[in-house]
């Protein structure tokens, strides 16, 4: 059905898509490559929320090459949309271009609208075929599928330990455990994320900034604290503008005075600050995610924590995948990984699944997915 | 100065060595291969202690095959030896064979004796060359190398911890956090270490028999328990007999009434007692280490003790090699990997690198050496 050659552009296609990882949330990470009588005639890449999506911008730099997209064949590798958001539908698009076949990676993941955009595509008089390099791509897109299949973000969850576990010294030093170059890798995950999530505790003990400064990138994620009691301080570097992304402080309950006047406070710096607590008065994280998702288009979660609410996350099942780097020594004493409630029997263990192990520099880098 | 051929060769004596990985402690390990007209005609690895050497091993194979080794070359992946230990002069009978070239690995380690055989070959009018794949035979005798040139043994320390560095659950609870491939992993480093060395911690809490179980060996390695007052209970599991391997208990000291009754008792097991105490009133490890070099001829020390233990020995720097299995699951409260005093500073650390990653199965296996 495909050929060694369609493999090849697909695979330029998915090359475009990878422009587009720290760029275009939430919408899918898409690329699109225009191809006519063997050769590229036009290139795309979904660009910043407003701006064209891969498709669009592949017809347009078709044009600009001077060529013109009639017969040819488009490689791209999400299903083209069928419905105006910001943007008009890019089937409409395809269809004026005239193609003789379009070949696409994977189908929307959104149960409401999949295949629609390719039924369009059909009905047009156009070839259409799907499933070309499809897990590629769909691992490009983890977190806009997690949203569009679950309602909840993807979330994962990074932390920088010790051999033996521990993120700091008793004195509560951990800068720098881990290498520069382990560090610059963590940075290319918080680029691609629509957030970064924190909690008060990490922000009152290191005071970090959790911006993206190690890889280059247009935007800036979201910063959101988790703050029961509305503790964060008012001169806290994350809540200092990062080139534009906003700040979301979480608490438990806005009920009192005393919280109303606190959140009058963030908010006057430009910080929003919603409440949702669970019956135990803390912020009920499950909730959170929901929310984040559904309200707030949030694809990726990139959780940077202690040891507090590392725990509280893994706990309320959370998590769907942890970034873990380890530096090459032991501290012994120190602050641990994650307050998970003591196990009294190894039956009640939660499994994970090691997907990647990379070293950088001298640390260890493991990814993990729930099993 | 070496053709494809000699490394095609070379391998297959390396091969041969692997074979003697679990049997000649503490002969170096050891592989020979004789060819003649381009066709193996004889192969041989090291025997157990007072068996053949891999050369007179390969020399009588030759025989058995109605072949005749004069004017072959032979692959040896370690120098023949000179002297007369328990066996004659490996290199009387090469001289005898009359081969016309002799290729070998890497030198005798011993400041005292590198080069002489090869010396010996020479002035018979034998040719001979050195170094071919001399690091792959290095890597294969580390032990023996290390008590060679530093008087001491390569000291490999085994530890199975969760992603956040946990043994054991608070209530003690250890088996099993690793799969069976990563335990039958961990058995084929016991199979070649020389002993196995735990402390009295470990004896009394999980009461292990720290035999060779998981991987087929003919021979099980001695078992060192570090028990300052001798508390060991003298019906632990560690002191029945393995097929005939032997068990040291190391205590501080000999000098009470006391502690010289608890030693008769253990002699009655057919368990040998013997005292080294530092100026703590514990054990001296380091000098233990030397005397196991020195006084038993130990090449490999595979450590698989506790939290206490494992501390001392990372703290007196006693360790070249650790062995750490992750098991994918996060434990929270439990007992850590090694009591390293605590670190006021993170430039205190002391630094490994990581030579090795392998799964086995679900975990992740990490070998690292000092840095």
């Amino acid at each position: 059905m495909y050929t060694e050659v369609d493999r090849q552009f697909m695979s330029q296609a998915l090359a475009q898509a990878q422009n587009a990882l720290y760029l275009s949330n939430p919408n899918p990470r898409v690329g699109c490559i225009i191809v006519k009588d063997g050769v590229v005639i036009g290139r795309g890449h979904t660009q910043r929320v407003g701006g064209p999506h891969a498709e669009v911008q592949a017809l347009a730099d078709v044009k600009v090459n001077g060529f013109d997209a009639a017969g040819s064949t488009i490689y791209v590798t999400l299903e083209p949309c069928n419905h105006t958001g910001r943007t008009p539908p890019c089937v409409d698009a395809l269809i004026a271009a005239k193609p003789a076949l379009v070949i696409v990676a994977m189908s929307d993941p959104n149960p409401l609208v999949g295949g629609k955009g390719l039924e369009r595509l059909k009905a047009a008089g156009i070839d259409v075929r799907c499933g070309l390099l499809e897990s590629e791509a769909q691992a490009l897109n983890q977190g806009f599928i997690s949203r569009m299949t679950r309602g909840l973000p993807w979330v994962r969850m990074k932390i920088a330990a010790s051999l033996d576990g521990k993120t700091a010294l008793p004195n509560g030093q951990s800068q720098w455990i881990t290498s520069s170059l382990a560090r610059a890798d963590g940075h290319h995950w918080r680029a691609q994320a629509c957030a970064i999530l924190t909690g008060v505790g990490t922000v009152k003990e290191d005071d970090p900034s959790l911006n993206v400064r190690d890889v280059e990138t247009q935007r800036q994620p979201w910063r959101i604290i988790v703050d029961s009691k509305l503790e964060t301080p008012l001169n806290a570097k994350v809540l200092s503008n990062s080139k534009g992304s906003g700040v979301i402080l979480v608490c438990a309950s806005l009920d009192s005075q005393e919280s109303q006047d606190k959140a009058k406070a963030f908010k006057a710096l430009g910080v929003e600050v919603i409440a949702m607590a669970n019956a135990n008065g803390k912020v009920d994280l499950p909730k959170l995610f929901l929310y984040l998702a559904k309200e707030r288009h949030m694809n990726e979660i990139h959780v940077e924590a202690g040891f507090k609410l590392n725990g509280s996350l893994l706990r309320e099942d959370c998590v769907d995948e942890l970034l873990l780097y380890y530096a090459p020594l032991f501290m012994g004493e120190g602050i641990g990984m994650a307050n998970i409630s003591p196990l009294t029997n190894l039956d009640q263990r939660q499994d994970w699944q090691i997907i990647d192990q990379t070293l950088f520099g001298s640390d260890l880098c493991l990814r993990l997915k729930k099993k």
